[in-house]
């Protein structure tokens, strides 16, 4: 497989760029190959706006959205935009690897995705969910948590990770076609021994192991609504 | 009461905008004290990193958290971050206004919270959720977004909306010690007619004449789980 790890850690040292080297190497290893956009170390600009088009359709009015649809037909997406769609174009499997911050990802990764899932290319139409843009590909988060396994869940302090995760997993990456694999999650990680990080380290590397066979989230197919997206089975 | 609202829209003639516009005149005509941070206009920079402190407790290692503690203790927080901390702290009331981008909020208003709502005096220990730093204060959403009412909900194509703002108002405001109220949302915004637009912005002028008596939404007390944060009662 074509792989694109984008990594969102401000801290070289960090855990979460171990996990993202141990990515690299287990997956290599595996016979895949690996790209990586590291955001902090690229500089990437995470603010949407009108200087993401080298040409508009309206030039009077931004609509981010429609933009982008133009910009996507007339090859006038800036080149920093264009580069990272063009990586995720190749990539039959993404990784997002990061730190949760405040139950998200980080700025400069939503900012990646503000700006590279562009409409016209990533969904658009009836062209989302599981005829999204990205249909018949792989996405999977892998990320790093101050909290507890048991914070999280149903009657836990937090509730469940899978709805903290609903913004992403399923209105992003299912959104625009992906296949969501089971993510890796490392909790409690400041807090832990430098052994218990390195069992992290061996447990993510049985994780990319699987990867082949590692189940993937279920979400609704359009097949289940109707043209204006009623659901067909209200029982 | 003093209010924040905080805006995060790259169009000045964007319906996002006349939002914030007209809660700006209907709050001040209702008395209150009203303060904005426009993040487009600022140019705010939504990067959290290691210029974020002008001081640092480890030079050698970002944790971004324990970063923030120390230089809240020690006042040295930058001047951008330091800024936005006191008009948070001066107002009774935030308002995070902003269209819906992947089922989140921009990422320029992502990286406002991730650099101003620094550990040490939003939440830190035990304080959090009803023990936040900022409790006994109130905040609220108001959002614009492309799809439409039966979009969301149990059953619905993307699932009820109240999931999908877990992380920002259970994950975030809540955390921090806000008394959650309920949202303004605006649907389908760039497919309906202009009556309709002036419409929802009546509509926004009658939420916020009853600011003071709208519903919260309930979340769990710390109260209910143990110094672990286990649940005290499992049933």
């Amino acid at each position: 497989m074509n792989i694109l790890i984008v990594h969102a850690h401000p801290e070289p040292q960090s855990f979460t760029n171990a996990l993202k080297n141990t990515a690299i190497e287990e997956l290599k290893k595996l016979g895949h190959q690996v790209e990586v956009s590291d955001l902090y170390a690229m500089n990437f600009n995470p603010v949407a706006c009108a200087a993401d088009f080298t040409e508009r359709g309206n030039p009077d009015y931004l609509n981010y959205a429609l933009e982008q649809r133009h910009a996507s037909k007339q090859h006038a997406l800036a080149d920093d935009i264009q580069a990272e769609v063009e990586k995720v174009q190749k990539a039959d499997l993404l990784i997002l690897n990061f730190p949760m911050y405040w139950m998200s990802i980080p700025a400069i990764l939503k900012g990646w995705i503000d700006r590279v899932f562009v409409s016209g290319i990533f969904y658009g139409g009836k062209r989302f969910y599981n005829h999204g843009g990205m249909s018949g590909k792989k996405a999977m988060l892998s990320f790093t948590l101050g909290g507890r396994d048991h914070m999280f869940g149903d009657g836990a302090i937090h509730g469940s990770l899978e709805n903290i995760l609903i913004p992403i997993q399923r209105g992003t990456l299912a959104y625009v076609g992906y296949e969501v694999l089971t993510p890796f999650i490392a909790y409690h990680v400041p807090y832990i021994s430098h052994e218990a990080r390195e069992q992290m380290l061996i447990d993510y590397r049985q994780h990319l192991q699987n990867i082949e066979n590692l189940p993937s989230i279920a979400f609704p197919t359009l097949e289940q609504f109707d043209d204006k997206l009623y659901p067909l089975n209200q029982n």
